[in-house]
């Protein structure tokens, strides 16, 4: 099934407790070269037909208006997959 | 900075209720061409130094032991971004 996939990561001047407990917990399970851990998310768009580059257009302007929050999150990557 | 991205997504055959809220809002927003949306986690795990295939390899165990519950979630990709 064809997909758009919308993905958003926190502003990287911004914290990230959830990502610092991930970090930490690496860290106390001996993966000491993880430095950081950031934690985003990756949302799918669901086509029930081929994907055109305007869907691309649209999807990118979802991410900024709809999915993220401008003022705490990036749109980092809007891929296709067919 | 080199980083390993883990994508982690609910299983196909479970329910995704958020996803489907932000389905549902889409359409009311005229967006009917998305047949449906999937919510899931983008990881980043940062490295201090170049990324190896032991890094990968750990990565992925990471994800499907640490970063993920293998009941309702499947790892969908383990990338390097240098």
């Amino acid at each position: 099934m064809p997909k758009i996939i919308v993905e958003v990561m926190p502003k990287a001047d911004l914290l990230d407790p959830a990502g610092k407990a991930v970090n930490n917990a690496l860290h106390r399970n001996g993966h000491n070269e993880i430095s950081n851990v950031r934690i985003g998310k990756r949302i799918e768009l669901h086509f029930d037909r081929a994907v055109t580059d305007a869907d691309v257009a649209a999807a990118q302007k979802i991410g900024e208006e709809f999915l993220s929050n401008a003022v705490i999150e990036d749109v980092v990557s809007v891929t296709v997959e067919n």
